[in-house]
């Protein structure tokens, strides 16, 4: 059963197994972009590669070639014009159908250690995937390596070892002996085997074209799937070189690279035809709620792992920190100018104040003591740049332009110039402050770098009420809380564990309730309608593939 | 964390563990009703139980009564008329819903202790359950006890079992430490906190009202859900004497007994209500694909464990047993008159005949042979009673009629005399016989009695071929075949882990390609149209529950 990939990487795969059972601090893929761990020029040299696919074709090898489309678009304006195939959907379709047999073949073992040797991969291109993460989603360079790069690698692995310990779980055969009696057994043997439920469409997003995409594709693959990713068009190229990693392995092991294929569209009709293909067994998706609903009404039948809009919140109660508090708040609302889909977009604060380490601070301090933090974080251009990258989309834009008309301003937007690149989109976040009797200012999505700061009147118990609401009407992937009162802390984690959603409690230090690591925190749970499914547990892999037996008699 | 109830039935709980990991033969429930395991006079203690109560109310205090209704229905022609409560469908999922909190704080091993005990308490209640499901399905009682009883506990603490891995994988704490260079790490503590997905709703069958019912409802209880249990209205008692031993066991245990509710509903729209309703978050279903149908488009958002119709098919391409072969044939399509889900329903024959250990044999030798065969084994009345019990409803009892239309008639049904229940409906099986090319004879589920022998042209490549394509147009929950020939049989192999469903090969003695074994057999397999679900894999379980996380600074 043993496989010679697997041999190499066991330990990796060990030490996987024992996080994600143990969910501690662990990972194989060191976030540290130093020369010193992936080598003298690393950088340079991922830089290069990006550079020069710029206005050439990527050209994967892949079934069907139409024609060759340039859809990349860099926040920060720099021209990319990579050119891709765009592939006839039946080809790639018949070319994902005809390549799983032999990768069921494979077995569990073998298809892990081709899955290890991936991510493997993937990791010694950290610089160069980081570069065309940073290039395309606008995120600073030092996100795009860790986000883009070993992080999006944890939980690629992740996804691997609970694919892993799930099909392990079924013997390959048994021997069933009943007795009867008197009368000899009854003696049969069995065999299990495990079949990928087919091929899988793996939609990406455009602000974390791999962090989003490498769970659902390696939870695909790993369970005996072929696996079509659909990036992003803004943001092809990382997943361009993901695929293109994966492919090499693949045929360097003898397997046909078809197992992995890009599809790279001109229009969303034909994201609607892979998505209802027949052939299409399972399909994961993040991204906006609205074709998110579409794909939950019209891909019947098939399983689908969606993780869409939130409003995020942090339930402010009081504090002994009110610095550190308002410094990681200050972080978090800044960080990718809040592009993330675990930023915080409501900020519950009781109308009459709360109690700090500096004394009772009213809900006006409280909203401009938070402004005035992400002021003095940013006021250093250097820092600012590197942590709020640029404004991915047109929309965003527009979103902040339009902000201040939803409640009263406490900190505006101001557009940055970056030092390096003259056409970026750098804009400072906007912070608003509303009464919660003004639901349209706060209860709904504003993606980007907009809050809302919501004076709560009616006690504490008012605060987790507003909060579960937000959580149950619109969903959320994060909430966070501040209080130093455990009864408090207790009704917010009863709220919650009934809102189905993640609590970070006084976060002022280096944790950041926009940030989940890997193999230690679930991003998001599935039980609220911000996603349907978790990274990473036993639900986000266990129906991806099925158990086929076939029994005779000894 | 442990619970006395699970130091109590800790060995029953160890042994399941091991039997799913090694799917050998197990079980602590003994399929023999004999007074030596059950006791002196359980078995007349049991009818006795069940005949008390007919004609009377069965109250089970549950909230929200409205009126009393009997709607069970005898294919033994018994007047049963046991009254039910009918009860706000309000008011069973108000009390579902606020019954869930005491049940998710309980934890792990005190949702498992307290299903060990209702599974133990509904094995003593065996012959009890037994008569409940003779009178009401018209299984004969051996048949009744055994599936009624043992096997369908059996496969309710699989699903026990397959919960309590799952939910043992996610640790109730961890502690995170995250080196930060020289600095001091970054130190957090995380709880993990498993939640119910939300009230589910098993929607049980007329045909076994339990063996169908208890894996959806164990595995829906013990990842920390409450359950309403829907019965089939012809069908109720054994549903109600289950659930009320469960509302027993909560009760004595602290526990409230809302957690487990019986719906009887006096019309479809109210199980359309149910099934619809934001509350319930789960819905178990066996039955009719029409309603399935219904359930699968108009239940969105829910986790759906759906069993329907399908064509179950046997291959039948060489033998060296002829007589062993037609003999297990024979009693499949006799047991229970064919109306078990699993009852094989199309045979597929090679034109040309089959070798066999007694010589070449024509086809229409073969269709003769197996038609004697049934003729024979049915021909001693008692036997014949005890194996085919009744026919259940008036839809299948048109069917037998209706059938010889169909096709050409190579054995009639008869109508028997039951010497115990005179208004009995004891009908032997009808076997036809078509050509491949006649699809309308064998391409549906003709649900009871009824089997068609299929000539197929064209070498052993079309029979492997028409089974497949049996399975993935009609669906099937078992397909068998008979073939001397090792590629033939690696043939099917490949076939049916294309089309997704189990194999059974050259059953020529005491084990049957309709019955499948708890801890053993996977029953259905998901993939294919006739279930999107198996008993009992991680799939089944997995789901039914979130992990909702909090963490702090240390």
């Amino acid at each position: 059963m043993t496989h010679p990939l697997l041999d190499t990487h066991r330990a990796t795969l060990d030490g996987a197994l024992n996080a994600i059972a143990t969910r501690g601090y662990w990972t194989p893929y060191p976030e540290q972009a130093s020369p010193k761990i992936y080598g003298e020029g690393a950088s340079e040299a991922g830089k290069q590669a990006v550079v020069a696919t710029f206005g050439q074709r990527f050209d994967l090898g892949q079934p069907g070639t139409v024609c060759w489309l340039a859809s990349d678009r860099s926040p920060y304006g720099v021209e990319i014009g990579v050119q891709y195939a765009i592939c006839e959907i039946e080809a790639l379709l018949a070319a994902a159908t005809q390549a799983m047999p032999a990768w069921q073949k494979l077995g569990i073992d073998g298809r892990a250690g081709v899955c290890l040797e991936i991510l493997h991969r993937l990791n010694k291109a950290s610089f160069e995937i980081a570069h065309a993460v940073m290039y395309t989603t606008g995120q600073g360079f030092g996100m795009a390596f860790q986000a883009g790069g070993p992080h999006a690698q944890d939980r690629g692995l992740e996804a691997v070892a609970y694919a892993y310990r799930e099909m392990s779980f079924v013997p390959g055969e048994a021997d069933w002996e009943k007795p009867q009696g008197k009368n000899p057994p009854l003696k049969m043997k069995k065999y299990f085997e495990i079949v990928g439920r087919g091929p899988a469409l793996v939609i990406g997003c455009s602000t974390f074209p791999t962090w989003n995409t490498y769970p659902g594709l390696f939870a695909a693959l790993a369970t005996g799937n072929s696996v079509i990713v659909k990036p992003h068009p803004w943001s092809v190229l990382p997943a361009a070189i993901s695929v293109r990693i994966a492919r090499d392995v693949l045929r360097e092991n003898g397997l046909d690279p078809n197992l992995v294929t890009l599809a790279v569209v001109d229009k969303p009709e034909t994201t609607q035809q892979l998505a209802t293909d027949p052939r299409v067994a399972s399909i994961d998706y993040t991204g906006g709620s609205t074709f998110g609903r579409w794909l939950l009404e019209h891909a019947r039948g098939k399983q689908i792992y969606a993780e869409l809009a939130g409003v995020n919140n942090v339930v402010i109660e009081s504090t002994d920190n009110y610095k550190g508090m308002l410094r990681n708040l200050a972080f978090t609302l800044s960080l990718y100018s809040g592009q993330m889909c675990t930023t915080t977009k409501a900020l519950l604060v009781p109308a009459g104040g709360i109690d700090t380490d500096q004394g009772h601070k009213s809900f006006d301090e409280v909203a401009a003591d938070l402004g005035a933090a992400i002021d003095r974080f940013l006021s250093d251009p250097a820092t600012a740049t590197a942590v709020l990258g640029a404004i991915q989309s047109p929309e965003t834009l527009a979103r902040i332009e339009e902000a201040p008309k939803a409640a009263t301003v406490v900190l505006a937007s101001k557009k940055l110039t970056h030092p390096e690149f003259p056409r970026a989109e750098v804009h400072t976040p906007v912070v608003l402050k509303a009464d919660a009797s003004n639901e349209p200012a706060y209860m709904q999505e504003r993606f980007g770098p907009i809050s809302t700061v919501v004076a709560v009147p009616g006690g504490s118990e008012a605060l987790a009420a507003l909060s579960e609401r937000i959580v149950r009407d619109q969903g959320a992937l994060t909430v966070g809380m501040y209080s130093i009162r455990p009864e408090f802390i207790e009704t917010m984690t009863a709220a919650t564990q009934r809102a189905g959603v993640a609590l970070s409690i006084n976060l002022a230090s280096g944790v950041f309730v926009n940030q989940s690591a890997g193999f230690s925190d679930y991003h998001g749970t599935g039980a609220n309608p911000a996603a349907n499914a978790s990274y990473t547990d036993s639900a986000f892999v266990a129906n991806r593939f099925r158990v086929i037996q076939r029994r005779h008699h000894v």
